[in-house]
């Protein structure tokens, strides 16, 4: 078994897809806040690529449960229910709600993945769940970091090193260069907050006003939940 | 100015080339190649995505002067005079020489980086000249990772991680998330050897009896020249 750790969404090849248990990385911060919906009692998360086709769906379910969520430019989309900060999503009622949901990166990422074996989406906050539930699952893995448009995300990339690390404990996978790469990359920087406070997307975000979000982005492991993307709906593993 | 690391071909944006100095960088083995082959007295060399465009070139052009080189799957294409080994280029005479050549992921980063204000052919043999050009032509600086097929290159990598340093040394850039990934990298791994031969694209030449190749290929700046890929054609700064 192989892992590969694609560091940009751009070029992925649908070898990499097919057949293969696929991780969708976004640290900052669609895998945090999915994972922290999912935590906090929603039922499921439905992934959309654009705010239209978000209303469009939302109208076409009929359904009083549903909640609109998401970000362009990394702010809330007008006429949405919730953007895409994960502590938003901890002080709203979560409890049985539906969420339809679209960001820049992280939802185009999860929709390239469809056609996997399994997509499950992974951020620092539960990257160790991650880890052990895909080790279970027996299969190849490619790590698509969502990054930032065609940029590779600094955040994204340590933490598919992590994941890397945290599969070896597991099985004894063979590496793809991707994967040597990020694993030493995130055995020398060792402190995930000094690094993901290098990167582009948490500086934008600082001056957005969204640094709180960033301190819970970065506490590896505190939710042990696996959010399993599977026929265009996302739920709890 | 502002340095950003692309570590596939896959998905670099139209923004990461226009009005961009951009750095192609194939050290296994097209960069090192070429750089040879200049160095050899070769005038120029037009770089093509295929063998048959190769020969259909070679054709029109009806130059005695002209031998064809290049690889798919490593191995030296048929009919073609010369494969893609650096000690072959050393070896054979390449004065007054023309060359059309075609490699599987190295032409064809260069024919994706064509539309930028300068691009330059890095490998590791090449790389403190490749820096200290680039720094001078005062830009944004891109470097693209030719890599292999849609998968990260690791010496690919660690040599634009080793641009970056050196670029770093004539002038304060800015670092963009792939840059700084980069730059840490490197500066973790130190022995370049190490890591070449960890790859994937190493470990193949290795079982293709081309272990010299990259005894040769890990050289750091052994070659003071840079290609510059302007107009089509591949000449000598």
């Amino acid at each position: 078994m192989q892992i590969e750790v694609f560091p940009t969404l751009g070029g992925v090849p649908d070898e990499a897809i097919n057949d293969k248990v696929v991780i969708v990385v976004d640290v900052l911060r669609t895998g945090t806040t999915l994972a922290v919906a999912l935590a906090c009692g929603c039922l499921d998360i439905i992934p959309v690529l654009s705010p239209e086709e978000a209303i469009e769906m939302k109208g076409r379910l009929g359904d009083e449960r549903v909640l609109l969520g998401g970000e362009r430019n990394g702010l809330k989309i007008p006429g949405f229910d919730l953007g895409n900060s994960p502590l938003e999503y901890q002080r709203t009622g979560m409890e049985h709600k539906r969420l339809i949901f679209t960001s820049t990166n992280g939802t185009r990422a999860l929709r390239r993945a469809s056609g996997a074996k399994k997509v499950v989406v992974a951020a620092l906050v539960n990257a160790p769940a991650v880890a052990q539930a895909v080790a279970a699952m027996e299969g190849d893995v490619s790590i698509i970091c969502a990054g930032e448009r065609e940029h590779l995300s600094i955040e994204d990339f340590w933490a598919a090193g992590f994941l890397v690390r945290e599969l070896l404990k597991y099985n004894d996978f063979s590496l793809r260069d991707g994967a040597l790469v990020a694993r030493d990359y995130q055995a020398y920087r060792t402190d995930p907050q000094e690094v993901v406070l290098e990167g582009f997307q948490a500086r934008q975000l600082m001056e957005q006003g969204f640094g709180e979000d960033i301190k819970f982005c970065i506490q590896i492991g505190i939710i042990g939940l696996v959010p399993l993307y599977s026929g265009g709906v996302i739920r709890k593993l």
